[in-house]
């Protein structure tokens, strides 16, 4: 492995392989030609011409959601998306925009909507040698189970704020109080464009750091992590650097954070990949 | 103003006006298809196609360098390039590698070479309030005069480091020591590429930040800057946001600054355009 090889899987998004989802002129989404061609059948709520896929549906946010829901139905029925039925984003021309309308989890992939996280590093100084607290995702995790992640992560959900979320997972997640979660610094967002089995997660992770003291000691309440491990930054990255250990997108989030506090440094012979691959433009 | 049309102007290079300078198969600058023209009078040394310009001098550095010094010259004589005749940068295939050539800081844009650069952001924290010093760049300065600027900033001359520039910079035009130069923590790179008058500025600019002590104040030696102001950082993010006071590079580093340190936040209408805007890819 190599920091520029995570760089590269969280950025294999090839335009050629897709066609825009429109609302009117709009881009809100990218769709892989095969699954373009698996919309055939509901031109009520999508016509799919040659190089775009227009959304028909178009009488407020409740009924387009509605709609888009029972096409999403029909593709869980065929096997083309894994359903959540417990969580939908908000999909919208750009972030803070009204939504146009709302989508299971499960189906944010197939239609490659943008989709909106929220990562923390959560880390210590200890005499000046800086530490993560980083967690084991459970075993039954959907996505990347049994990989290392950032202390708290989680997707923002329809009608939920940036430090809404992070206040709400780290408690789940980590016994964050509420307080403290609050304290965190908001510090960017990592971005890629990414085609993964099930289409293209063209995703935003707003990025916090949060400086813990020293009795604080994440715990999970959720069963999405199986533990928590305070490692050396410097190790972090060079476990980033030689295995694949660490979520998908972790890797990206953390190379940031290494980026931020001089943890990665110039003489570092993949410094300038990192620096300017972790936030691909948006489009 | 807007945040975005700072990041705009720095990337409004357009891959139709221009043509890649190859060496062998790797390319190494971006040349606009007027200058390319007006290389064709130098066979030996530059073969110019229709959709590449390719050097031909292959002899070593010194000797590649000579030969392209004398079509610089040539170029200055036809008033298209401006010769600094002070400072040559190294021209590679890569940060890091070795130079195929020098190039006189004046001839950079005109063949659209990678050029690399160090910022310092120079903050203090009074109250828990962040306020950067900023310097007023003096009225006979080349590149824009009398716009603020970092607290220091310069070019990487062919040879010299990283680390070893922010020295050699900070000395010269702050009066800042070396000791402290060297307490700055690397935090990273912006990068964009933008076309000038002159042709395409390919940069990189290494930034650090260093928390300066309540005694020390910025003094000018080299007669590049007029004078240095401590602001508080969230007056110079709306002064940003509202006028063109700052070099239109500055604007970049110190938005860089203002995202890592809470300055900006989410909330920012334009907190995503500015977080995807400061770093674009490498080609």
């Amino acid at each position: 492995m190599a920091f520029v090889e995570h760089i590269r899987r969280c950025n294999n998004y090839d335009r050629a392989r897709v066609v825009p989802l429109l609302a009117g002129e709009q881009r809100i989404g990218w769709v892989r030609r095969d699954n373009a061609a698996a919309l055939r059948r509901f031109p009520k709520v999508f016509a799919v011409e040659p190089e775009r896929v227009v959304l028909m549906a178009e009488a407020g946010c409740d009924a387009v959601s509605a709609a888009v829901d029972d096409v999403v139905e029909a593709l869980v029925a065929d096997d083309l998306v894994p359903k959540w039925r417990n969580e939908t984003f908000d999909v919208a021309v750009r972030w803070g925009e009204p939504p146009l309308f709302r989508l299971d989890r499960g189906a944010v992939p197939f239609f490659g909507v943008r989709a909106y996280g929220v990562h923390l590093n959560g880390f210590r100084r200890d005499r000046d040698r800086l530490h993560l607290w980083i967690g084991r995702r459970a075993p039954d995790k959907r996505i990347a189970p049994n990989k290392l992640d950032n202390m708290v992560a989680g997707g923002i959900g329809n009608g939920h704020g940036v430090l809404e979320t992070l206040i709400k997972e780290g408690e789940e997640e980590a016994q964050l109080p509420a307080a403290l979660a609050r304290a965190a610094v908001p510090v960017g967002a990592v971005t890629y464009c990414m085609e993964n089995r099930l289409g293209i997660r063209d995703d935003v992770l707003f990025v916090y750091d949060l400086e813990v003291p020293a009795d604080f000691i994440p715990k999970n309440e959720d069963g999405e992590f199986t533990g928590f491990e305070l490692m050396p930054a410097d190790a972090v990255v060079e476990r980033i650097r030689a295995t694949d250990d660490f979520k998908f997108n972790v890797n990206l989030v953390i190379l940031d954070f290494a980026l931020r506090h001089g943890v990665l440094r110039p003489e570092d012979p993949e410094y300038l990949d990192v620096a300017s691959g972790l936030h691909r433009p948006l489009d």
